[in-house]
């Protein structure tokens, strides 16, 4: 069986993928790969997803240039989601600049933004 | 503006949530959701989902003993994934019995399972 089959795909034919700092074991972001973003991952070593705003597949990195080197690809008990271990090019994985998407926490019912700015999105997206 | 209304619910009013053990920092699981969901669990300080297959309220832990503490909730620069940090008790939080859902490791083209199985399932379910 093509290991691509474990993969329970829902029905757009998407499952998420978390992408964790295989550094600091930080969560970084959450995107959707379909079977064609997790081939490409697999074989180039450099995360691939699939923009669903854009419907295209997104090498993650090729405008801003933060790319995401694979470390190790998994998946959980139920094929449903993947979870990728990345060492994260420029230290940047937001598209608003910062370490990770995560940026905000519960803070007695509010949230608060933990993480700087590191980069302006601007700067980031002009290339 | 009540916080949980920054949370974008999806059409089914559901998120996902990623469960990170806020010792080793592995990912755990991933869950889902519902408004009702994350009120508990930040009022009660321990993981609350939203069971899709038996659509209901699900306090991780109620049956197998393994509740997750919640030390920290985080949200997205979308808003909308979850993030704990958690102290897993028992340290398994897999149904399966081991440590975590993201059990098998993508190697050569092919799934291999890294974790071993602490607890049989049959034993931790017979509560």
């Amino acid at each position: 069986m093509d290991w691509l089959d474990a993969v329970h795909w829902d029905d757009a034919g998407l499952v998420p993928a978390i992408a964790q700092d295989a550094v600091s074991g930080d969560v970084l972001m959450v995107a959707w790969m379909n079977r064609e973003a997790l081939q490409q991952t697999a074989s180039s070593g450099e995360a691939v997803y699939w923009s669903r705003s854009r419907g295209k597949l997104w090498h993650k990195g090729e405008e801003s240039g933060h790319l995401q080197r694979v470390r190790e690809v998994r998946l959980d008990c139920d094929g449903d989601v993947i979870l990728l271990k990345v060492e994260q090019v420029g230290g940047i994985a937001c598209h608003t600049g910062r370490v990770r998407c995560f940026f905000r926490r519960l803070e007695q019912g509010d949230w608060v933004e933990t993480d700087p700015v590191l980069k302006d999105p601007t700067d980031i997206y002009k290339r």
